[in-house]
Parts: structure tokens; sequence; C-alpha cells
């Protein structure tokens, strides 16, 4: 956990072409460059598919318990990234979690707004269960927008009547699409990857119109009440930060169990650069410890 | 983790003739009461000490590090409770850490209000100090008005320009004396052991006069800048669960390390009760944990 690793992922995300508010056609391709440079790890065999009539990359890692399964939701402001672009960083928490993961290539905005994005993660969950998989040997997990994304998509699960998950690994979560937290201001001048301004163009693409308070928009608002448990990790080097203390804070008065981890001085996501941060390590493994220990099914 | 136990321990509190916001000296008789009826642990041997001036009881566990010291604030809402009574939790604590303990009797209100308590927390840690332990191989711990007086003392230490121990586990911390918080009057209703009118009552006796937001009074309303890595436990049946998520968000701001854990469905300080409750005996463990990875020196 040194400074200079800090540093140094702090320099590299400032001078990263990467503009999450810019335009967003250039953006997807700056994004995918970018995730495409990162070597595919050598015990990961990914798989294109489909669930519920969505498509899915199944992701396997050499060893993990084909019997559990996470259900990953990808961030990128609800207009960038795709499952595909995801593996780097969902194969880094299966093979924590000794699980398989299907992560989920969900309906991007502009091009088709809320609530495209949680229709197709409940459809997608929806047919995993279909499969034949118990709810209790399902995790689900996500980051940035697909953190807030995966947070929703257990309200409506909720209101659709079907299982919760056994458990909920919530990275960053973007939680709050009215973008009012305090840290939104606090903490922009310290965050080296989001801007207030960024985020506010990729609210008016996912909710062009109507209540960015309704609760299967930002579950910040929602009521948790029934949430399986959930972990929630963030840096204290993002704008989001609050959305994952409130989120927390808010599941905690539903009755909910909740864990929260702020690791400091390290930013948005930080569990994506497990290779050159020794607190995306930790983050990583403790998110798999948590998941071991919610994930039912026979373990290996 | 039985709705059963929860509910046994809901009964068992409810039915429990401590009033927290009673009459002092006959609140003071009646928790001695209860605590001396609990049997203590065979592995636990104590002795009565002093250090800084400040009396303190020693607890050693059977097969403990005597090289790491958990640095233990009992609670009783500034009025009410010991060291000595303090040794059946502090020392379930300090078997989970590995650990040798030390549990400070501080002046109470309201005969000493504050800084009364404060000033012999940093006293009694600069005596541990001076004892020639570093403050690497020190965690302090809290609960209740404790873990409130453990946040206050981390910031006095900062002030008084002593360094900082290696971890805070507060469990169930009051933290804002203002008694503010939503969950004051949003879990009044669940809590069976604390009441709004009783903290308020405890809070003029520790603080008579002068201002409640004072940081040292309330840690919620300090700069938690440079504490250690935190550890805040709290039950979500209590009215004072959103001082635990108020003081994690505020140290997350502060850039602080910042581990919360909430226990849905139990009370205030439910780690007393891992012999009824299995949420206690893993919260006391998930504590333990945190406690072993922090304190530095040689392991058995």
């Amino acid at each position: 956990m040194t400074q200079q690793q800090r540093d140094a992922l702090d320099q590299l995300l400032r001078d990263a072409p990467l503009d999450l508010g810019g335009d967003v056609a250039e953006q997807r391709v700056v994004f995918e460059e970018m995730m495409a440079a990162i070597p595919s790890p050598a015990d990961v065999t990914t798989s294109s598919g489909s669930l519920g009539g969505i498509p899915v990359v199944n992701v396997e890692v050499a060893g993990a318990d084909p019997a559990s399964v996470i259900f990953f939701l990808h961030g990128g402001a609800y207009a960038i990234g795709t499952a595909a672009s995801s593996v780097g960083l969902a194969s880094d928490l299966a093979r924590r979690a000794g699980a398989r993961l299907v992560t989920v290539d969900y309906r991007l905005a502009p091009e088709h707004p809320h609530p495209a994005a949680i229709d197709d993660a409940v459809a997608a969950y929806r047919g995993l269960l279909d499969s034949g998989l118990a709810a209790s040997a399902i995790a689900i997990a996500g980051e940035s927008a697909g953190a807030g994304l995966a947070a929703a998509t257990l309200v409506a699960l909720k209101h659709a009547g079907l299982p919760q998950p056994s458990a909920a690994v919530l990275m960053s979560p973007w939680a709050d699409l009215t973008v009012s937290s305090e840290s939104i201001s606090v903490k922009a001048a310290v965050d080296p990857a989001l801007t207030p301004k960024g985020l506010r163009r990729r609210a008016v693409d996912y909710v062009p119109a109507g209540d960015r308070t309704a609760e299967l928009v930002s579950p910040i608002f929602a009521d948790l009440t029934g949430l399986p448990p959930l972990l929630i990790q963030a840096g204290s080097h993002e704008i989001l930060l609050d959305d994952a203390t409130r989120l927390a804070a808010r599941a905690a008065t539903a009755d909910v169990a909740v864990r929260l981890e702020i690791t400091p001085g390290v930013p948005h996501v930080f569990q994506g650069f497990a290779a050159m941060l020794d607190e995306a390590d930790a983050a990583l493994t403790s998110a798999g410890e948590f998941l071991r220990a919610h994930l039912a099914g026979p373990r290996p």
C-alpha cells in the first residue's frame, strides 16, 4: 500500500484519453481500445452466450466452482462499456471468489435510455434462474453505473417477486442519478477520473425525461428492505464516495446486512488496477472472501 | 444467525432493569449487578493497574501475544460502567485478536463532566506509550460512549502530537452528543435498550454547559484526517445506528481507511451477547481479524 503506487495510478488516469462525459461514440472507441490493451489472464476462458434473450459473456477461471455464479454488471455511466471489456476486472473477482461469472451486455444510453438497462438485467437474471440455478448459488456484482444498476436490479427483483441472490458486491456504485452527493463537489479536485459535468451529461442520456429520484433509477432513494448482504467498496478520491456511504446508510436503515469498505487515496473502481496497486488486490480479496462466504452450493 | 436468537435478546433487553437514562446512582448498581452475574471465562486473568495515573484493569487471555495491546474504553453513556465490568466483552475481543488488553477506569459524569473522560483516556494512552510500547503495537477499541470516546481520543492524540495507534474498533459508537441522528427517532420503536430521552439526559450530565458539537465531545463533527484504519460496527435495531454510518462517512471523507459493518435486527452493542447470539460471535471474530491484521509486532 504505497503512496508511490497511488500517485502512479492517479497520474495514469489524469493522462488517460478517456472522458466519461465526452462524446459517446468517440469515448466508446477510446474505452474499448484501453481495455483491449490489457492482456487476458491465461487461466480465463470466455464464451459468448445469452440469458433470457440478453447477450452475455461467460467467464470461467480455471479451478472455479461451476455451481456458483457471479452475475456481473459493467460500468461506463450507462453509455459506455461492454461485457467483453469487463472481463479483466470480472475475472479478477471471479478468481478470488472461486465462482464462474456471467457479465451482461445490457443496452446502453442514449440509444436505449432507462429502463432498458434494468429490463435487460432482470431478464438475464431470470434467465439464469430458468437455467436451473438456485438464487442462493448466485451473487450479483457490479462497478460504477453497473453497481448502481445492480442495486436497482435487486429492488426490481423484489417488485417482480423473484428471489434475491445470496449477496451483492457493489464497487464504487453510481447510485444517485441526481448527482447531488456532497462528495460531488468536495472530492472533485482529487478525483482523477470522474467529473461532475460528465456524470450530469450521462445522467441526462440515461434519463432524458422523467424522475431521476425514481427508485429503479437511483437506488439511493429506494426502499432497500429485503435486499441480501451488501459489500460496498469505494475509494476516498472519487466524487461518488458519498453515493457509497449514503447507499450503505440507506441499506442499514432498511435492516440489510451491510459491509462498507472505504480505501483512502484511491480513485473510482480502483479494483480494476490490481496489477499496479496493492489496495486493489486487497479490496478484490476481501470481495472474494465475502462472496465465498455467501455463495451456497457445494464447494470444491 | 437465527430470528429466534435475535428475538430472545430483544426480549431480554426489554425486560432488563437497566435504564441508561435513569437515576445514575441506582443504575450504576443495577448495571454492576447485571455484569457481575456473567461468569468470568476460565482463560482470562485480570489485575488492577495504573497507566499515567489512571486506574486500569489488565486483561490477559491465555495464549495471547503480550507484545500487542488493545486499549479499551467501556460504555455506559459516560455515567455508568467500570473497567472491571467491561472485562467480559473486552476479553472476548482480546481473545479473538490474540492480544492483551487494558480497560480504562476513566472518570464518569455527572461528578466529572467533559473533558474528564478524554483527559483520562489520553493520560492512560500516554502512560502506555511511556511503558515502552510502540504505537504500532497498540489498537484502540471501545463500545457505545466508550467508542465515541475512543474516536475523540484519536482526535485528541493528534492535537497532542502523540502517535496514533495502529487501528480502532468502534462498537455502536455514541459519536453525536447533540443526539440528532435520524435514527434517534426512526429506530426508537425497534431499539430494546436505548431511548432518545435517556441519551439526552446523559448528554446533559456529560456536557452540562458548553458546546456539544465540539470535536472532542462529538467526534462526528471532528476533522478526522490522520486517524488510523477504523472498523465501525453497529446493529440496525439501535437509535445510534446513524452515529455509526455518519462517523464512517465523515472518516471516509477525511481519507481514513474505513470498514463499516451493520448487522441487521440486533441491538446496541450486540457483541456483548456472544453466548446467545451468532451475530455477536461473527462480529467479534471480524473485529479480532481486523485487529490481528493491523497490530504490529511479533506474533506467536
